[in-house]
């Protein structure tokens, strides 16, 4: 059984475009059901409380897609859902939860997990995380899971590890560098190097531990953090939260400390199926799963068509003589593009936003 | 001022599937509007009420379709509506409209028009109907409109005339055969050959005169209209013309008569932007007016994209990439190929009629 200083925090806050026009602001992506009929988000609840009891997990996410979130968490009391004002990167919502849990257990253990994520092997999972919450309450060090890498992405950040330091558990590794998403050529010379693994965003630490690593490289979010920590018990906390957490720097946890730290990181090396599904393209690849025909979800007609990807839940769509291409078909809008050029999505939400076409974002 | 023995019958009948999605068997092609804001069947309407009195105006529908056709006849009596039981393609709508006007006045002239073509230049067209009602009232010959062709089309009928005979008017030619749609070399050839119209089918004669072309060469089918026409006082009429009608063989007009006949034909030379607007494909090049970029219906976001073909009346259309693709976006079903393939969406129709989605048909 887990030791039971440990929470796991859910980052459900993000309001991504990569997957318009299916996600939205009132849907973002951990809500979507693309994988199978349930929710990323959901997902990712059921994958930890089979490791976590329920009043040990928590989600943060922000005061936009609170509503849309808590659907997707029946089963997860009030008090543990943390409201950002707004939001404002990883680290600050790191910090967040940090405080909280070192205000209601001041040995409490993070396991901090991205809320959107693919993990296909969940028994891996499991005891991959298992092993590094070991690690941290053996040796209170900073830990992560690097995936191996089976093909030069572009999209992920990198992780890099020392030569096999022999005092660790096997699997364990000791992180030398943090890398941001390479350019092709310097994924495939990753890829061979053998000591990258992909960043997969999912961290263990104490919560003391990495509010002390805010408070020595992000201090001045320390500050306004230890500020919130005061106000627990103010009878207009909301309104005194939004006050003190507004004026926080946006910053991702990775760049603000892991890239920086000179404190000791562990990486535990894993290989479970994980994905971040980062686009449509991403997506397409997963429910492909080699098979060259064509991926349809929902109703559809494909004549003398491969290699595409229509996703039409509540439509129709027939496609004809069409090679290579994602369509994405909702109920008030539709996206059609080469499935490589996914990734420009954000060009249109961002035409649609400009032009003021609201009710399409 | 016209003849008073004139009368218009507009072929309102059709019920084509090669405007699907658009098109419906509840929205026929001639009650869309995918030139302008106005139905193909108004346009028609509207065309010919500059030369003909309403009361001189027949439109003739099929039971199906003739619900869907009185919003855009509007102006027309009721007794000026024939509807057909079941369609039977147009020598019998042609033969049924014959009774009826015979029935009403012996003396009376026909000009019998498609009620879904395209023609841009409405007062050449009145002008060159006048000449063909002129002929008709002075010779009682068979009068067609043949349009001077200006590509190598393989989707039209031609119309080949003999040498010029000194004794018609200018631009009107005696006719030396009808020819089926040609394959793409012979329609090189008729293009070149100078002699080869296109088929209008528009048709001009007394209603006595086709009726006696329906005697001569589709003699079991004078029979059963002059059963129909003995039948008008019925108090049961519906239900006797349903008997009566049902049994008559479907066949066209050209090919039940215009091929065959050795009756003087006449057809008048034209030039007044006619298209049958066979496919998205036609309609495409029709819209795009020689422009290379994308045509566009509706709200749509382009990116990096030319060629296109839009048609977004009711929903968003995003596209990025895409090039020469037809994209017809309606409220519950999609269609998208490339526009050169625009043609096969009767593929997609008899896969939806075969697998019963009738709620798409």
């Amino acid at each position: 059984m887990i030791n039971k200083h440990v929470y796991a925090v859910i980052m459900a806050g993000g309001s991504g475009t990569r997957f318009w026009p299916l996600s939205r602001e009132k849907a973002p992506k951990q809500v979507l059901s693309i994988i199978n009929d349930t929710s990323l988000l959901r997902e990712t609840f059921n994958r930890i409380s089979e490791l976590i009891p329920n009043d040990n997990i928590i989600v943060v996410t922000s005061r936009r897609q609170v509503e849309v979130i808590r659907p997707q968490i029946d089963g997860i009391k009030e008090s543990n859902i943390i409201i950002e004002p707004t939001p404002r990167n990883t680290a600050p919502c790191i910090g967040l939860a940090a405080i909280h849990i070192m205000n209601r257990d001041p040995e409490g253990i993070m396991l901090v997990l991205p809320s959107d994520h693919l993990i296909k092997d969940e028994t891996s999972f499991r005891l991959k995380v298992s092993t590094g919450l070991k690690l941290v309450s053996e040796l209170d060090p900073i830990v992560t899971i690097g995936i191996k890498p089976t093909r030069a992405e572009t999209a992920y950040g990198y992780i890099q590890i020392t030569d096999d330091d022999d005092e660790l558990p096997k699997g364990v590794h000791a992180v030398k560098a943090f890398a941001e998403k390479p350019n092709k050529a310097t994924a495939l010379r990753l890829l061979k190097s053998g000591d990258f693994y992909w960043n997969s965003g999912i961290f263990m630490w104490s919560a003391r531990r990495i509010l002390a690593e805010i408070e020595e490289y992000i201090p001045e979010q320390y500050e306004q953090l230890m500020l919130i920590a005061q106000g627990f018990n103010l009878d207009n906390f909301e309104d005194y939260l939004a006050n003190q957490y507004n004026r926080i720097k946006p910053i991702s946890i990775d760049y603000g400390i892991m890239e920086v730290t000179s404190s000791p990181i562990y990486m535990i090396s894993a290989d479970f199926g994980w994905s971040d599904i980062g686009s449509w393209d991403e997506l397409s690849r997963i429910l492909a799963n080699g098979n060259e025909k064509n991926v349809t979800r929902g109703l559809t007609v494909v004549v003398d068509s491969k290699g595409n990807f229509i996703y039409s839940p509540e439509k129709l769509t027939a496609v004809i003589g069409m090679e290579g291409v994602l369509v994405v078909n909702t109920a008030d809008a539709t996206l059609i593009c080469p499935l490589d050029r996914a990734q420009d999505v954000k060009s249109v939400v961002e035409k649609l936003r400009k032009d003021g076409q609201l009710e399409y974002l």
